[in-house]
């Protein structure tokens, strides 16, 4: 990078910590910034330098939220269904089952799984949490929609063993081939997995 | 987007004006930022924010340089071969140029390409200043290295008859086959130009 101006240089290492950015995409993110208008450069940059100071954990669900308002949106929300509780490890798929929409339950963020590997015990996740707000809140229902991992599956175990004595129903989402793909392009393990969780045919 | 706290939305909002960046990517980007730490995340936005604050363009190429050295380190350099001067349309070209590393002459953008559609003439360009310092500096070898659209070849077209006057020998870089790649996957332009530009075997 010993031909770029000392200033580009920075702005380039910069934006290579960012996840799927190398030194291409990089390069082409820093001439873009360098052509557009340097107000709207300024405001862009302004606006990542913030983004920590003006966003905080939600005291309920452990999503991201403003921090002028805590619980979130959705913890608060008079127009969700409070019965049940959906599981996820990041507050990224919050988005995902958002997006998709036919959701109107509740959510609870893990911050992880399980992971012998990577020291990752019971108390490093927010399960302590869950469990009370559960008996708390007396959910109905408690769906796991953790990712498909080795690590995922053995937290689903745990959580399933821990929210056992509890009166809510335990259930998690359905892993199994993908809507609008083929059977020959499905990977053997999705498609043991798709075997194993067969159900009769209504 | 509704369902994102404010803070977020806006975040968002501003990485999806970035060129590849859709709204999966803007969300992986902003949930990254959220999990990094606050000062790197910070710097990031600074570093963004004072782009425009420390680079101009290059007195001479045309190029990005730092405001505190113009003309810039290429333009400057006592180890660059100072009788050949490339021409490009974009300074993100000369990147791509250097990082193969066995050109050794000097550079000088464009700005873009001659488009009646998109009203670009010549005097929006920069070549007025390529012919002054083709003759001031008595370049020997002009090579033309332009993306091959319509509106690059009506430049090359244009350069060449413009730069015929002067005594500079006029190149245009090889346009061909991809080197690695299959007849089969090439499409039909590319094959008819490389036809078209063929050579004896030596």
């Amino acid at each position: 990078m010993r031909y770029y101006p000392e200033s580009l240089a920075r702005l380039l290492t910069e934006l290579r910590k960012l996840p799927g950015v190398g030194e291409k995409t990089a390069q082409r993110l820093a001439f873009h910034m360098l052509r557009e208008p340097a107000e709207d450069i300024r405001r862009l940059g302004k606006t990542i330098a913030e983004a920590h100071d003006h966003l905080t954990q939600c005291g309920v669900c452990g999503s991201f939220t403003d921090k002028t308002q805590n619980p979130c949106r959705i913890c608060e929300s008079p127009n969700r269904d409070r019965s049940s509780i959906c599981v996820v490890e990041k507050p990224d798929d919050i988005a995902v089952f958002e997006r998709m929409g036919s959701y109107r339950g509740l959510y609870h963020v893990l911050g992880g799984v399980l992971s012998a590997l990577n020291h990752v015990r019971p108390d490093d996740l927010r399960i302590p949490e869950l469990l009370s707000r559960v008996e708390k809140e007396q959910t109905a229902e408690v769906i796991l929609a953790l990712n498909p991992s080795v690590e995922g599956n053995a937290t689903v175990t745990y959580l399933s063993r821990q929210l056992e004595p509890l009166p809510a129903r335990v259930t998690q989402i359905a892993y199994g081939i993908p809507i609008g793909s083929e059977l020959d392009y499905v990977d053997e393990v999705t498609l043991n997995r798709a075997l194993e969780s067969r159900s009769e045919v209504p």
